[in-house]
């Protein structure tokens, strides 16, 4: 199963990126020739899901490699910059940590070392995108009507994707009867990603706005719930896209299992829980601007969180691409 | 304490309707001079929020009274034409109920009775608004941090609001240190209306989206929640706006109180459960047309309820304009 959507490609020394914030009314595609074309992609959204963010930012290293400039304190300072880029996702600083490897390790040929090294981080994790579908076909039912948040496809992967990779699978496998995929507010990733890959790839998706997710249960009509992770703590708190944590709230609530999917590249081990990991604050503008004349009402305070964590109590099971993990969650 | 907002103007046999699909970037009055301009006001949106919506109804039903061909069949016809507006809210049924008895008894000068009826039914609603904040008051500690959602305020009513009239009344007397209102997808009422009203009443308001009440509640910055109602059943069960339900279930997992404010023509007595409430589901453009070319995106379907129902076990208590009721609910 190979995806035909991509976020990335990399072609004769540039990255070519997808414009994530124009999508679905077109498909426009930045053509990133060095590391701060790739930085600041990342910082507008252009590309986002962590697992396609640690991607692009080792291409954004190896660009540096690649510029005729290049030397070792030069990558250093590319991957300075990249670091800076978005500090919740931890599939970044795994990334730029292998990067950072290649380059200590030292020998001839380094930016061909670099850019060999991308590749195969891009390529590890379309493998994962694999493992972690074909694992998480193990918790699925008969005729799963499935919630999902965000979007966790072939856009924020470097393969199939995480939540909506098993989605897809399940699918093609006979096991999905129907998918909700949740609006995603501000930035829409639900309305305008997910809602636009899986028309891609003909699955049967339903929209709804993400207050609607607590009628929507109580109607009865969710079976499961798939999410994927920006950040998971060794005890299981796992920070994503703000507005997970109330869909985990919700579905515990109505005891719906609540299934996060992630590639072991998101678990840092080195957080004992969710009170540590760091939550990025946004523009108020991306709230501000979806009503006319709200940025001229005097006064007014916004709250823009990108993420939130969710407690590890209301996760039922993490798919990873090593396997299904079910609690006590201890990492 | 006058509210210097307000969503209706009843001058000279002419009802004007502030618009509010066009808060808060301007200001514009809608000068409906018959049944079917208030009518056309309440299905789009012009005027909403159960309370005013039953006043602008009994306006509705004065203006077909005052009508040059008036006669009874034709006023009836008007009651019946405005039933048909908006299912879910109660005060709209109550209100026209109430027309209807003037009517049923007869006499000279009609279309003067309609009018002294509905302007008595505003009055009473201004009234009630009033007596609500007043009970409201007794839940309130020192320096509350309330959320609340959608718009109740002189909006929504013929006063200073239900929810957002305790809140106000509370902030005018020293006991609310900052307010929290969420943003209210697909419509924003939350965003346009509650922002607007708090900003003109200098009240500290922060504005969220509807999916970031989990990730502020863990964060432990809210002290209660004060929620408006459409429609109330006999055991307490509460219909309110999309995503009410969703921060009911929130809140009761933070052990946060959450208060349902509403005049005593909400309660729908006829009603066993929130089961036998009619839930409207409105058009799917309401959604799609927040993201430009998802419309174009092929079949894509779209689940668009106006409002969810919160269970009663999820609510602390009800503030009425006759007092505030605790568990056990029974109606």
């Amino acid at each position: 199963m190979r995806s035909t959507i991509e976020a990335l490609q990399w072609d004769e020394n540039v990255l070519y990126i997808l414009d994530q914030r124009k999508l679905p009314a077109s498909e426009v595609w930045i053509r990133a020739k060095n590391t701060e074309t790739v930085a600041l992609a990342i910082e507008s959204l252009a590309v986002r899901g962590a697992p396609v963010i640690g991607i692009a930012a080792a291409y954004g290293v190896a660009l540096a490699g690649m510029a005729r400039n290049a030397n070792a304190d030069r990558v250093r300072g590319a991957i300075a910059r990249l670091a800076k880029t978005r500090p919740t996702g931890f599939n970044l600083f795994y990334a730029l940590k292998e990067m950072e490897k290649v380059l200590a390790r030292g020998g001839d040929n380094m930016p061909q070392r670099l850019v060999k090294k991308a590749i195969e981080i891009h390529r590890k994790d379309a493998r994962a995108c694999l493992s972690m579908a074909k694992h998480g076909f193990e918790v699925l039912g008969e005729d799963e009507r499935v919630l999902t948040y965000c979007n966790t496809g072939a856009l924020a992967t470097g393969g199939i994707g995480t939540a909506l990779g098993v989605i897809k699978y399940g699918h093609a496998h006979g096991r999905i009867a129907e998918v909700f995929a949740c609006e995603t507010r501000p930035v829409g990733q639900g309305a305008r990603l997910t809602v636009w890959e899986c028309a891609q790839s003909k699955l049967p998706v339903t929209l709804l706005c993400d207050n609607m997710v607590s009628a929507l249960m109580q109607a009865g009509r969710v079976t499961r719930v798939f999410v994927g992770a920006d950040r998971i703590a060794r005890n299981g708190d796992t920070s994503n896209k703000i507005g997970t944590s109330m869909v985990a709230t919700i579905a515990h609530a109505h005891k719906i299992p609540f299934h996060v999917v992630a590639p072991r590249t998101t678990f840092d081990l080195s957080l004992r829980s969710g009170r540590d990991i760091p939550i990025e604050q946004r523009n108020p503008a991306e709230i501000l601007s979806a009503m006319p004349g709200l940025d001229r009402v005097r006064g007014v305070k916004v709250w823009n969180p990108a993420f939130d964590v969710t407690p590890m109590k209301y996760i039922t099971s993490f798919v990873t691409d090593a396997g299904v993990i079910r609690p006590p969650f201890e990492f």
